[in-house]
């Protein structure tokens, strides 16, 4: 996607360690113009795929999420990273290790919010080595339902993850795929 | 706000120590009709007011604080609550207690997203005792910036939160008070 690409070029801030810094219109800073845009063009890629749901993960997911909601004209759910008092008891947990915290953490979605007979669309901000991605496909398989794929804003293709959920049959669209980047000579996308 | 208050009353489930879960619409499974309704009369009430910027803290808060920005044509930034890797260390930070989950925690935004000269409007989902609204007024005030009031879903009356912070001359409008709650007799709301 066009927008997303040069919007990263122009903003985006890559720091050592394969860190990404899209904080100014994406995960600290939200441009809801530019979700509006994504949210259409997700619309595209899946809106002939019967999406009942629209499965995210907190916290920068939620806003991509609920934007693209819009256009889907269905719920989001989004998934819960710790215990909570809100929390119910009855909850679908997957177990996932975040590169960026270096911790490992439950994923956990109500079992009042996905069923069996739900078309599940997973959104998130970014796909690197797919751990929360790989939870969220977990969670939907859980509750019975279909995962129809994963819409991702950004995914670092020179990581592992995008190949190794493509090669667990899942559908992945994403709207910017970074090829490689560095502090020196900023970001290349993959054709 | 009405269609608020008859959703909180269908859907809400009351539990003891005074927790209202509204789960299965706001703040777990999102109904991004209900936020557009309630973006609306966001605008509505402080349409006039100059926004520049909303402001809310993550999780709960993003989804409804982006569904209203669309109606006010500014960013959102939103609060982050922990430290990670991928913030700067140029941030403005505010102690905040959660009474949910029973710990403190820093709240934090980058300097780079408030400025003196923002006119912020603050979004929240729930305020109760008014901790993680202070904490935001506080961070506006550390940039120098303006708070033009706060926009709040549910405001439960019957603690001292709203009383707290309007006292500190900070306009609040709640979509829905609670007067007084209970697991028997379910949610009356104020006049």
């Amino acid at each position: 996607m066009q927008l997303l690409e040069e919007r990263i070029r122009r903003d985006g801030i890559v720091r050592e360690g394969n860190v990404l810094k899209v904080d100014s219109f994406l995960n600290h800073q939200i441009d809801v113009t530019l979700l509006n845009e994504m949210g259409r063009e997700l619309l595209r890629l899946f809106g002939d795929d019967g999406v009942t749901k629209i499965l995210t993960i907190e916290a920068s997911g939620i806003g991509i999420a609920c934007i693209a909601a819009q256009y889907f004209n269905v719920p989001v759910v989004f998934a819960k990273k710790a215990a909570s008092k809100n929390i119910s008891g009855d909850v679908y947990t997957s177990r996932v290790h975040s590169f960026t915290k270096d911790k490992y953490y439950d994923v956990m979605v109500s079992k009042d919010f996905l069923h069996a007979g739900d078309r599940v669309l997973i959104i998130d901000d970014f796909l690197a080595k797919g751990a929360a991605l790989i939870g969220l496909c977990d969670i939907i398989n859980q509750a019975g339902a279909t995962v129809v794929g994963a819409g991702i804003a950004i995914e670092k293709a020179f990581q592992d993850g995008g190949k190794k959920v493509r090669d667990m049959g899942i559908r992945i669209e994403s709207l910017a795929r970074v090829a490689s980047m560095s502090p020196g000579s900023g970001v290349v996308f993959a054709e």
